[in-house]
């Protein structure tokens, strides 16, 4: 099937399971958990063919370990599902009514996108988990994986496919009521280029991986795109912070987990702090083999490797930090706004004030006070399961968790009424709010 | 200036004005309406000038009336800002709030989008409208009105940017406590092409204007775009209509206002009641000098014009209708899906089950059940002004007011917390919802 026919089809199908009941949905939400569990062999024997191929080209052992989909994983995923069904049905919640005349209300009603696109990176995991997201939330979905997983995705995607559109024996009928054709799996490049293309079939494509790959989508397609390419991350170390506090959370910001868009790439000190926090900070950096790039003040009080102005705008992803001193908080929301990526940002203060200030002003989708900027993820956040984390500022912005894969549709339900009727002053509205 | 210096100075004073205050803000909006007012004789001059020129260059006459700026027009854009002024502010409400553990506070919270673009027809008023619901939602905004405006918009411009910027004699402190360049005109169809690609500074585009020229501003820019092309929008008379409603619904979503986007070009009738209610709609139409254009099944029926498959998909914007006899609710459903422009599509039916299926299933902006397809409008919906109606499937669907003009940060307050102790099982998320 072409990519075109996929997105058709897809396209179908997301019309009908906007409309599906919640009921239903949770019940093909349990039968993939089950095809998942009894069909294990199957799915684990799909991805050692994908980790012998991988180790055969030499594949970096952490990405190894991101391909790896074993019992462990299966029972993970599974869990993962059992919350989803739990989780509030988000569409047809009315999110407000107004009376605009007598017997003419207007609904303002939760319902799905429509037909999202993913593209994400090579844990197969995250194949169940969007896919699921996706059907909780009554959209289609078009996934591309990472081409280290495409066995294993392979298999997966014709599980979930047939978990939810079983027929059953004799009718005919889909005994699920999912209608066929709401998942959909791309297999190459070429065919994320042919859906960028896709506009009128396609509502939202949501792309995960590396930065120069986002980047690439956002510049390729007219389709709304949600995601982020870069995530440079501040801490910035107030004048009036603890010390200790701003030791402790500058070296989980940067350390924590490294690869990682909320990591921390650059870490900003008040002139005024700065003779006292510096040699603390280096400290526990050397302790944990972090290498320091300071700008010029920097260096007049620790002995590290100069920063250039390139530092200021570079994802590490990396064990190292640039360092530099900021008079005051003015600089410190300059600079951030400036350099950074609108990702998420921390100011450790004891000043209200201060603080205040700063989460007002930084432009970022995480605004954080005496906290780890490491904290900006949909799992920690409350969120459930996330499918990307935004930096743009329309829709969804930060971690992305079911309501970001929802719209709404105004409903407007009346009894005969004309616009004609109003305009030539017959008839008023009232706007009365209901809800 | 150039485009760029523009969208830079329109960024940095977007910052500090999602900080204002709310008082500071409705202060600056009185401002305006008073400078309006004062200023009203230079404005007037100005409009004079253009519309000298518009007749010079032969400009038909509704276009003359949109452009003309009069006392009438000035007391209606100052009454609206009065509106404004009363509406509540907002920038700052908390959308959720969630403790993630003990000191660790996580809040949704409402901001502006940061600097909105803005290009509009030729009502010098829309300036007025669109620039003080920027500045009430805290937003910075780049406006491009109609070139027959030219005159008049220069000044109107002006004087609000100097209304509400205004320093305190001696001081050298603005008196408002808005910043300087919050409001910036462009002034020619390559100003816009240049905003366009500002896609660092300038963070949403609302184009409104002829099809053609939103689908370019669609088609080339990588900032997110909020708005419409075309709008296809639908009436279908099911079997179950009462016919009386049927044709008065009918003819004012066709006849009402012809030349706008929420004006019906297509009637889909029911063949169950085609017969009876197809001599009675035309014989309405006819007394309004509409042209029909109907499929092979309607003129069957009646004596129309015969459609093509090209009218399916035409904005006629004219006294024109095209007209199709469908098989019942689910060809009319197909029909509105695929030729329509997911704007805003009616049923009349007196079935409820019927009503229910065509409001779940038909993808659109808006779905009305028994009442005309005009009232498919900010106003009417009780938004107050509206900067737009948004065909996209996300961020905002159908009339865009005050509220489409905003998204949310997230605020993580904290007491020192980092990652590590959750990874390491040490300490635990509550994830409490607080609201």
């Amino acid at each position: 099937m072409g990519i075109a026919e996929k997105a058709k089809k897809a396209k179908s199908a997301s019309i009908l399971l906007s409309a599906v009941k919640t009921d239903t949905k949770n019940t093909a939400l349990a039968k993939i958990a089950e095809a998942l569990k009894s069909k294990s062999a199957e799915l684990i024997a799909a991805n050692q063919k994908d980790l012998r191929l991988a180790e055969k080209s030499k594949l970096a052992s952490p990405l190894l370990k991101r391909l790896k989909f074993d019992e462990g994983k299966i029972a993970d995923v599974c869990a993962g599902i059992e919350t989803l069904i739990k989780l509030d049905d988000p569409v047809g919640k009315t999110l407000s009514a107004t009376e605009l005349d007598e017997g003419l209300n207007l609904y303002k009603v939760s319902c799905p996108i429509g037909v999202i696109g993913v593209v994400f990176e090579s844990r197969p995991d995250a194949l169940v988990q969007i896919s699921t997201l996706c059907l909780k939330s009554g959209n289609a979905v078009l996934l591309k994986g990472g081409s280290e997983a495409a066995n294993t995705n392979k298999i997966l995607a014709k599980v979930i496919a047939e978990a939810t559109c079983q027929r059953s024996a004799g009718s005919g009928q889909r005994s699920e009521g999912i209608p066929d054709g709401w998942i959909q799996l791309l297999e190459t490049r070429q065919d994320v280029a042919e859906m960028l293309k896709m506009d009128e079939d396609i509502d939202l494509v949501i792309p995960r991986g590396s930065n120069e790959f986002v980047r690439y989508i956002m510049n390729h397609t007219n389709i709304p795109v949600l995601g982020h390419a870069e995530g440079i991350c501040h801490v910035y170390v107030d004048g009036a912070a603890d010390i200790d506090m701003a030791v402790k959370i500058a070296v989980d910001s940067k350390c924590q987990y490294v690869a990682v868009c909320n990591a921390t790439e650059t870490l900003l000190v008040d002139s005024k702090i700065a003779k006292e926090f510096l040699p603390k900070v280096k400290a526990a950096f050397d302790a944990k083999n972090v290498e320091l790039r300071g700008c010029k003040k920097t260096r007049s009080i620790i002995k590290v490797k100069p920063a250039t102005e390139k530092d200021w705008s570079t994802e590490y992803l990396d064990y190292i930090l640039s360092l530099k001193v900021v008079d005051g908080i003015d600089e410190a929301i300059e600079h951030i706004n400036h350099y950074g990526s609108h990702h998420t940002d921390a100011i450790v203060t004891q000043d209200k004030a201060t603080a205040e200030k700063f989460l007002d002003l930084v432009d970022s989708a995480g605004v954080f006070w005496n906290c780890s900027t490491r904290f900006a993820d949909g799992y920690r956040y409350g969120l459930g399961a996330e499918v990307g984390i935004s930096t743009t500022k329309i829709h969804s912005r930060g971690p992305v968790g079911l309501e970001g894969l929802l719209i709404y549709k105004w409903k407007l339900l009346g009894s005969g009424q004309i616009v004609a009727d109003y305009a030539e002053g017959k008839k008023k509205f009232t706007h009365k709010k209901l809800i």
